[in-house]
């Protein structure tokens, strides 16, 4: 169940990886490039912190192979695509939620406190997407500023996951739940445009 | 001891990440994300090279609320400050300065050699740093040209802990005094406009 | 002998790194530090993921004095240098080929499977251009458009690396020779300008 949360999230950041790449004009090896490291930076980084050498990424073959058909599928897909950009915005905004979950259920299955483990949650679960912006040289979508909530959605549902797992009510299946209520969050917020404050200017 | 200038060090860079987000214009949450990626990154990536998996940072409550809390000062101060970039160097001097401290001392606790030791106290006293300004699209003041001297108190600093280590002669009071000496290095060069040497143009 | 593959790959990344960062103009301490943070960075990386820590950069002292000899024979030696951007492609393409073949044979040797190593051996083979060419913040050689190919010769290699490696074939000397192939094809692509195609603008 949490593999197949994990590859979903690694197929849609691997879409938003490539859509990025493309709207950069990156070549076709720059696509899978890109979506690759997006598709499995945020879940490398989640197991080094654990200490969970090497890291899925590398110890099963499924997510290469999944993050390289992300690029594959988008690269013949986008001509059909109107509207890049926000495309990309909700493909992310998938993995955003796939990888809090999986992210801070990982955590909390490795023993980490409920507090460290929505602060790993949201790392892997931003740090696909922090790596991509990197590399396309943009301000990371994280802390972009005027651009809607963002890790918001994230850190409410790890916190929603470690909440649900101290009680003993943690299943995969509120997992899936909770995933879909973070995806529906962020798209909301992008739609309504929601915004977090800015600090006053002196 | 140890804990308590890591402490600090975590303050002292939220408090610039904080500053750099706000001069950015981030919103409140790319505030509190940036604090904590500064406060914290350097602390990862050392306790990630010496295997001390989970880091410090996901280990201990302190670290997180720490760094919140340094966004949440800078917050509410800011607009006290007159001078936000000169403010952010000093309170980045003094993150360089306590972390160049507890990163040599801990690597060499973990038994590594003198020159390994002073190569990661150096890197954990700037990885936060880096981090910050390449999250928020700057030229790292790391090697920003026309800089003031900032690797070389760092690496000064490191090694005088290396070298009264091998002398066996550390103890954590004598790293609090290196820690105030680094600090004094760096504000000074930042005061007196100390910079390196450039290469001579062919 | 891959020990030794493996500094002659870190002392061409460190010449990269410090011709980089003294055409942006960097100051002497910028110049060692972007050196040797190519020079190493793609094996810290490498290490991390295998879970062999502290990475060799920090356990065997050569590394370090390897990486800032780099930055000093660059340091002299540039103002004999007509075209330093084509010299420090050259010497990347070095350190791409080296360590795609270090990266790939210490994979297989830890056990991975032979797709894994691929990925960690490119990984590691791209990892200290990028850590460089961030820092530096320039658009990552790796997926920059309208560059030649520079991904391609490290998969190749490392592919070769592993088959050999599968049907038990694999010898050091095997090693160096696809080592000087991956040089050979990388800077055929630059010389002759080979470019992998882009995607079809809808």
């Amino acid at each position: 169940m949490h593999l197949a949360l994990d590859l979903i999230g690694v197929f849609t950041f691997g879409i938003s990886g490539a859509l990025m790449a493309i709207q950069r004009d990156f070549d076709i090896v720059g696509i899978a490039i890109l979506a690759v490291a997006t598709a499995l930076g945020g879940g490398i980084l989640r197991d080094l912190i654990l200490g969970d050498t090497p890291p899925l990424a590398f110890d099963r073959w499924e997510y290469l192979a999944v993050a390289l058909a992300s690029a594959a599928v988008t690269f013949v897909a986008h001509p059909e695509l109107k509207r890049i950009t926000r495309t990309l915005l909700i493909f992310d905004a998938a993995g955003l939620a796939l990888f809090c979950v999986s992210g801070t259920v990982k955590a909390l299955d490795y023993g980490l406190a409920p507090i460290a483990a929505v602060l790993l949650g949201v790392t892997s679960a931003v740090g696909g997407g922090v790596l991509r912006d990197v590399i396309a040289r943009e301000t990371p979508e994280l802390v972009r500023p005027r651009s809607e909530l963002y890790a918001i959605p994230a850190m409410t549902g790890a916190t929603a996951i470690a909440v649900a797992w101290e009680l003993d009510a943690y299943e995969p299946a509120l997992g899936a739940v909770i995933a879909v209520a973070v995806f529906g969050f962020r798209a909301l917020a992008l739609h309504r445009h929601w915004f977090a404050p800015r600090a006053p200017r002196s």
